[in-house]
């Protein structure tokens, strides 16, 4: 077969998408109408879908192997945020037409072979999907499932008034990522780029510990709009206010470094998305219980504020969650965090 | 809350989406990260997803209504294809940024009412998705679940030699009814036009004959690339060839009225997708059975080829799909059928 330049509808397949298929008899080679996948005894499907559009979801100029990862971990973190563990992917390609259309088979090449590794990093495979023109962006749209055990998974919507709120590992390092890949981070220091940037384009989904703790938490979400966005949206899916107090926000050493720099830019650590963390409440007797998940994951996990009643957010005036600086003063953000339009 | 011409991201899912969901309580109403869902015993999961894009999958000035119910059927009929039946599946709505994007809240609301009514035919229920702001076309992605007894289900791939190639309803209605709206059929009449664009618009998925044949045949898919096209896939999976007689191949009165008048057509309904029939092949002693199927439910049934090993694609040069018309003779086809590129 000709290795073209751009490689046709069922070569494409064939050649780049197939073999990520090989190791699930059930997706047939991707030769077939549909998937046939066998479902866990004592399971409940955990299912998510969610599209990246070039231009608008990641920068343009993004390697093919950068879209990859990302394309699949953001859906593995919605997994995540349940409790769920993932089983198989479908994966829709939108390519554009014409000449110029910014892939080719080098392209496909790169973007496939990350597929593989992150296949094997997180124990999935791709069970089916869609390859379609378009004379749009580059788009890259992601169905994950995964399984839960019956009974034990977390939603956004119990959190009660004076649970605590914690998140694992670090925030900002996506948001200060993309900045500096924006050029807005004149003068960052070399390695601390390094490891912002790395951040935002392989965001690490916290699997193991949403698995662990889904039983322990009344709410859990991923960080994906923006710390204080997402807060917000358990608090109106819980009917609840939160407090955050800022100091508590765990910053990265390369965060911090650049946040002492400009504090200014503390606004993008809360605002800002795309760090995939948990975050979670749970009621303030079983802190212990979360600390302890984290140290055998080797997960930091940061108690950052509290769930306050629904009052609380009408007498504040803002909308649910207030952040507090160091003195007990609510900050103000400039920018509430990510909205798709 | 404002009914704003076009509504932000998160009103737009509580106002136009969540009510396609209210029934299924692992949806969450579609405020949580992922959908959970309880499986069912005995059965498999079947998963398919199909995207459909503005001026590609279909014409610019389409109804809202008619996008809805495509981008449904053509995920059903696939569940369709493989004898499964369906439960659930999940919406991705990419939406152009811009005051003139071609969809508002209007649009939204003939949207939404024509799934619901789409749900409501077909039992099925939206449990998640993803709602993005694209710079390209508007382009509708579902992702569609079903289930299959444990050990019944169709495949591509087991077509053999002597089986009899059997399709159900009639073929090159909705190829037809394309070239109606795009003027290419003057002179047909009304009554012609609006079949064959309604069958272009609303294909209807053969879910309940694909449920009961499944156990009876050796390979099935779905009319979506076209009739020839289509039993190409079936010969390449199952590494056979084929005959169809051309006469055999059913037409609806509408159909035949154009074919009769321009001949010429024929191609068209050879070539053309979209019908979304069921094409299956299966020994030719279980022919009786298959009929019997479609009686109770009313559904015809033609017989139109026959399953040749592979040699016999090789000695005739072709594709692995041979048409003869009534003399014997083979038909060269212009357009072998459609692809994504």
């Amino acid at each position: 077969m000709a290795h073209s330049a751009k490689p046709g509808e069922f070569e494409l397949i064939a050649r780049f998408l197939a073999p990520l298929s090989a190791t699930e008899p059930g997706a047939f080679m991707l030769t077939d109408d549909a998937a046939v996948i066998a479902p866990r005894d004592g399971h409940r499907l955990v299912l998510t879908t969610d599209t990246l559009i070039s231009g608008v979801h990641f920068l343009d100029d993004t390697q093919p192997a950068y879209i990859a990862a990302k394309s699949l971990r953001v859906n593995l973190s919605d997994l995540a945020s349940m409790g769920a563990d993932p089983d198989c992917y479908l994966l829709t390609l939108s390519l554009p037409a014409g000449a110029d259309g910014g892939w080719d088979a080098v392209w496909l090449d790169a973007f496939s072979q990350a597929l593989m590794i992150e296949q094997q990093i997180f124990g999935v495979v791709l069970v089916g999907g869609d390859t379609v023109s378009t004379p749009g962006p580059l788009s890259v749209s992601v169905t994950a499932l995964g399984h839960v055990p019956d009974g034990v998974w977390a939603t956004r919507s119990g959190a009660r008034p004076g649970d605590i709120v914690m998140v694992s590992g670090t925030i900002g390092d996506a948001a200060l990522g993309l900045a500096a890949l924006q050029g807005a981070l004149e003068g960052i220091g070399d390695a601390e780029r390094e490891v912002l940037v790395e951040r935002h384009h392989r965001p690490q989904p916290r699997i193991a510990f949403g698995r662990r703790v889904a039983g322990l938490v009344h709410a859990m979400i991923d960080v994906s709009d923006g710390l204080v966005q997402d807060l917000g949206h358990i608090c109106e899916t819980s009917a609840v206010g939160a407090t955050i107090m800022a100091e508590r926000v765990p910053l990265s050493p390369a965060a911090r470094s650049v946040v002492e720099a400009r504090p200014e830019l503390m606004q993008a650590v809360l605002g800002g998305g795309d760090d995939y963390e948990l975050l979670f409440t749970l009621a303030s007797g079983d802190r212990d219980a979360a600390y302890a998940i984290g140290r055998e994951l080797d997960l930091p996990l940061s108690e950052i504020g509290r769930i306050e009643d629904a009052s609380f957010d009408a007498s504040m005036g803002g909308s649910g969650v207030v952040v507090l600086d160091g003195a007990g003063d609510a900050i103000t953000l400039e920018h509430g965090g990510w909205r798709h339009f």
